[in-house]
């Protein structure tokens, strides 16, 4: 009885047991089982995935695309620009390594051509007429493609046209400054100026000439400036080195505002409203026309007058003097002219930007941006291939993952191959105001990696503070190229380092103040975080303004393969770095950006700020407080979230909290936008990257009304400086508005 | 032993079920159960308690809460006005039916008032100086608290100090076609101006005067205008009726910019910079000061002159001549002159914002706004108490079932009482400055209530047409007061109906087009999606511009309670029906928002600018063709998005494919902001509702640009035109790119 009664037992709790099992595990819970988003919605960076990334970043791959993308020149709108636009959208709509959608996007946009048919010219003619020389007007070629008939003739892009003739002047860089002091003692009226490059901006040494009566300029790149000196193609420069050779010329855009300069603020679309030309601001308002060194030699020691100061000396082996105005009287140019023949013109023409998307798993209406011009002068071998090549190798790993079912991001990617950004970063800028708002309440963050490398030294980085966090971690994975196992940050902090009062020291990353390259529209028109990436020389060794063949003909695959890159494994390291971010940037479940860090540069401006200018403001009874208060609020909520975002699980919570906090660290910097702050550029909105002339490390909007005021004295001017704290101080409480509790 | 058997499996059977529902029910799933939060996120309105909050909205609280509002004047930044911030904090702090918080935010701001100790004077004198006629200084009293020391005397506030002294004329609304026409018969120079309220803004009375040479200027409300004729105080005007008595005078501000004047597009902090009084545009440039119909009877009547035109005649039962310039020969005024003596000043002084929030528990980053501003000019029993009454109930409601832990909205409620809106919107307007991104990326709707009551015939409405819907749908749910079982929808549809394409006939809904109250600085500023509600007299039996005592010392508890709303039943609707709303915008899952509604707006826009201006747009050469196609990608778009939203079950999806897709909705407004399409008047942004001069129910801008263009005849003015459809058009493509598949 009592063993039946056990066994009873035994049986009923296995029974029981086996019941038990069944109800749990065997039948779906219909009302609280989890639905399948669930575990989606948690999607988090896999770090392993991004170990296979950074194994299948090809180096041989990078170069190949270089090889295809330097095969003619393609400058913008240019048939050598349309097969660049064919190759992107091929590789983009490969079905095994392609994105899941690509597409090109026109503009009408108005570009500075010279006429091949009437070659703009630079000459010495002396009073009977006779020409005594003629400045080259196409640079030698030392290699086959260097031959090629697209090779545009180097211009000033929008230079007026036209026909000046005067006595010879150098005005050093063209700066407002160096024209004042030439002023003092040569008279300027009807003179013709010679400017280095360096100093002032291209369209600025023409701009800053014209009050003087100045009527044409004439600009070169000095070789002190570029070459280290170096000056002989028979053994120094390239062909023989990176150096420039004396026949080199930049080229460039010699207009200073961004964007399409018909249709400010508005999408140079075909039927938009076009500005009359009359009205265009910021390009040159007499001809301008760049030359070699190898001309400006023969011009600049020629030149009579008193010798010109220290600082105004170049690499020439010769004393650079003011100009009589004019030629020295013992020179065979004695009593000769300069004359300028520019025979530029505008045109509208349709320009492309080359777009390829990622689709988003779980957030596809959040944006991470990726991008680089397409367009050169000529070869662009460096600029821009470098970085189009690298970002091709990024999405053909990235691509053929996608296509492979092995991974889809968290966030959409989007691609962009912008067109005519040497004309004044139009592509890029057009798309920002076509798009603005889908842009700017969508975008997480923008990446530019345009001149991928420069040299082969170290990485250089540029950006908004809250991403350095997540560019050290990129680095700290990647090797560096030639250092055996030394990372790239580790590399990195030999050749750049700075003291943070939070993490020591550290790799220094630049502000992005400037509209160097296509970050421009999305830093200062949408305020969009953004990062600009490259690998660079050592300076210390080199006093190069960039590396020499910067826009000239000799910029192609031989140089880049030679000289600047041999064996790719610098773009590689790029190309593993900005991938590695943009991983991180797409995939993390909380956005990987430290507003502590933007605390930090804030309060490093403020304390320049208040070191230069507090005494002074205080005489003049305008108080920096609010700013001060402004900085510590804004550390203080930034500190907080950090601490809410570090302590809290986010993975298990509602993935609203997660998104909530990650439109707070999305949605930051555009509290710093202010559309009426400059009204003379009203394409810099971000009242903390502002491009400045005041020369300091702080708030630009502050540094430019200050220098202004205190060189008036003028108690209007004062105001300014004052209406500048408050839209300051206005700007960072907005911004910390968005970082505290949003209720 | 069968038995025995039997037995043994039934109750094997039983342990096993038992086990089974032991397994099932009674033990958690680890893994694949679902958290906590899956249900919370999936949130929507519980139309249980919209009925609930529907039956406990009282009129009687209704009328309490304004018999405490208006028991002393509360003029903006005087102790009237801070007693009811105190009131309006203890009520939103009270621990049974408050709010989650409630605060203060001060703005120090610039307000002009009459100096007690010298009282504006308007007064006729002769030639050897004796005052033959002096104005009414205050209107006459009825009541005991029309007596109250603190009623401000009437005044234009912001017309500046002065004794300006002339011949009058009469200058019917002061447009500038009446000054115009006026010029043409009489020299105004060192004139009086009398002018009626109505047809041009206030201060624009003074500014359209001043290049006429007229010195001063004096303004009134004729009978004919607000009191359907009527005049007489014995019999016919308040106290006997809704009517204003003859000696009421309206007060306002002459100011014709909103917010803080010396702060432009800065908040008004003890800190931020002032531009110079000085620059301060948009203000009378002469005298200007109110006065009743009263004293304008007296001086209109005796007026010499050529008869004015028939449009001009107003309510007395004379002429109304032009003025000889002045009096009729044979009057008692004859040679004798008009003097102002105006001592207005202006000052800088606190202004309280009472701000109060109910946190939201699945999207508090989600704001719906909900505001009326406190400040009145003299007890402002309807304007703006009415609101501010309704205002308080909904709170009160709301707050209880908080308190009580029976609700939680899913998108956090912030309620705002905003001050000195009398004087130029100034408190919200502030507010939207200082708090400018972080409402701009969080606030779904902002929900205006100032006048609540003009009357108790209908609802009127104005909105954004996507509120169009969620109007219609909590105006069937709330019953007319009066009307039976009618509801206030189909009492509405009775008295303002238009027919809609889409929907048939349905009631009017009319647009934000103006500033009129505190939306202004949402719609216009922000973009932010908005809506003004009230309840209105039947203009079919009067002509009154508004209700008859508007801004003047009769708008008290007793004319309220006797003549506007007895019972407080009208209010009570209002309170239901802007409540409904509120928890619907704050409660629903998907966004209750019909863009297609929107598409419809446009479309209407589109079709007016078609007709009247696309015949003479092609003789200029400008093609309309881009609007056109804007607005049928928005309406694609727009139909598209609906579609998706109303095929999926949504509540099933991830949260973070309705927060897309809300996000879309509440975004898309903010795509039709571009701060430099105005340059004149930057506050305004919104490209499709800016305000126009024009007077045609079309895009603004373009309705502007082009009467201006067609006046002129200038190729400049055309080009301005052109300008315009390329801003609307990229606009308008800007919101259809918000709606379109976001990736």
């Amino acid at each position: 009885m009592i063993k039946k009664l056990l066994l009873g037992c035994l049986c009923g709790g296995a029974v029981f047991t086996i019941g038990i099992l069944i109800g749990h595990y065997g039948i779906a819970k219909s009302s609280d089982s989890a639905p399948s988003w669930v575990k989606d919605v948690a999607k988090d960076v896999d770090e392993s995935l991004i170990q296979q990334f950074l194994s299948e970043v090809d180096n041989v791959n990078i170069q190949e695309n270089l090889r295809e993308l330097t095969k003619v020149p393609h400058m913008a709108t240019t048939e050598g620009d349309e097969k660049t636009v064919d190759f992107l959208l091929k590789r983009w709509q490969d079905s095994e390594t392609g994105l899941d959608q690509a597409w090109r996007e026109e503009y009408k946009v108005y570009l500075s051509f010279p006429d091949p048919s009437k070659p703009n010219k630079v000459t010495v003619v002396n009073p009977s007429e006779t020409v005594l020389h003629t400045v080259r007007e196409k640079e030698k070629p030392y290699t086959p493609d260097q031959e090629d008939p697209s090779v545009v003739q180097p211009y000033a892009a929008y230079s007026p046209a036209g026909h000046p003739r005067g006595k010879l002047v150098y005005a050093n860089q063209g700066k407002p400054s160096d024209y004042h002091h030439l002023n003092q003692t040569v008279d300027l009226r009807g003179t013709i100026a010679i400017t280095r490059y360096g100093g002032a901006g291209r369209g600025a040494k023409a701009i800053n000439a014209a009050p003087y009566g100045v009527v044409g300029v004439l600009v070169y790149t000095d070789p002190r400036d570029i070459n280290d000196g170096l000056m002989s193609d028979s053994s120094e420069t390239y062909p023989h080195s990176w150096y420039l050779p004396p026949s080199g010329v930049e080229r460039g855009s010699f207009s200073s505002d961004f964007g399409d300069k018909l249709t400010p603020y508005l999408a140079a679309k075909e039927d938009t409203y076009r500005i009359p030309t009359s009205n265009i601001t910021g390009i040159p308002p007499i001809p301008i026309q760049p030359i070699g060194f190898e001309d400006a030699y023969i011009l600049i020691c020629e030149l009579g007058g008193e010798a010109a100061p220290s600082e105004w000396q170049g690499g020439f082996n010769c004393t650079y003097n003011f100009g009589g105005p004019g030629f020295k009287p013992t020179s065979a140019f004695n009593d000769s002219e300069v004359k300028l023949d520019v025979y530029n013109y505008e045109t509208q023409v349709n320009s492309s930007n080359v777009m390829g998307v990622i689709k988003g798993s779980v957030e596809p209406d959040r944006y991470v941006m990726y991008g680089n011009h397409r367009d050169s002068w000529v070869h662009g071998a460096i600029d821009p291939s470098s970085g189009t090549s690298v970002m091709l190798e990024i999405t053909r790993v990235l691509g053929r993952m996608v296509k492979q079912g092995k991974w889809r991001p968290r966030r959409s990617i989007i691609f962009g191959s912008w067109g005519a950004e040497e004309f004044g970063l139009i592509g890029s800028a057009e798309y920002t105001e076509e798009y603005f708002t889908k842009l700017s309440e969508r975008t997480v963050a923008y990446i530019n990696v345009d001149i991928a490398v420069f040299g082969n030294t170290t990485l250089t980085a540029a950006g908004m503070p809250s991403l350095q966090d997540v560019i050290f971690k990129a680095t700290k994975q990647v090797s560096a190229p030639g250092q055996g196992s030394t990372s790239v940050y580790d590399n990195w902090i030999r050749h750049n380092n700075r003291t943070s009062p939070t993490h020591g020291t550290i790799p220094s990353v630049w502000h992005l103040t400037g509209a160097g390259s296509d970050y421009a529209a999305f830093v200062h028109y949408l305020g969009i975080t953004s990062m600009d990436l490259s690998y660079t020389f050592d300076r210390t060794k080199s006093n190069a303004r960039t590396y020499p063949a910067y826009h000239t003909a000799y910029d192609t695959f031989d140089y880049a393969s030679k000289f600047i890159d041999p064996g790719f494994v610098s773009h590689q390291a790029v190309a593993r770095t900005a991938g590695n971010i943009l991983i991180r940037l797409a995939d993390s479940l909380v956005l990987p950006f430290s507003c502590a860090d933007y605390a930090e540069s804030l309060e490093d401006y403020l304390k320049t700020a208040v070191t230069s200018y507090q005494e002074q403001l205080q005489a003049e009874k305008i108080s920096m407080e609010p700013l001060k208060r402004a900085v510590a609020s804004f550390r203080k909520a930034a500190d907080h979230l950090n601490q809410v975002i570090q302590s809290s699980d986010l993975a298990k919570e509602t993935p609203l909290k997660v998104r909530k906090i990650n439109d707070q660290l999305m949605l930051m910097d555009r509290a710093f936008l202010n559309p009426l702050a400059f009204p003379d550029k009203y394409g810099f909105r971000h009242v903390i990257w502002a491009s400045s002339s005041a020369g300091k490390p702080t708030f630009p909007g502050l540094a430019d009304a200050f220098a202004n005021a205190e060189s008036s004295g003028q108690s209007s001017d004062w105001e300014k400086v004052h209406y500048h704290l408050s839209v300051l101080s206005q700007a960072i409480e907005g911004a910390t508005n968005m970082l505290v509790d949003v209720i």
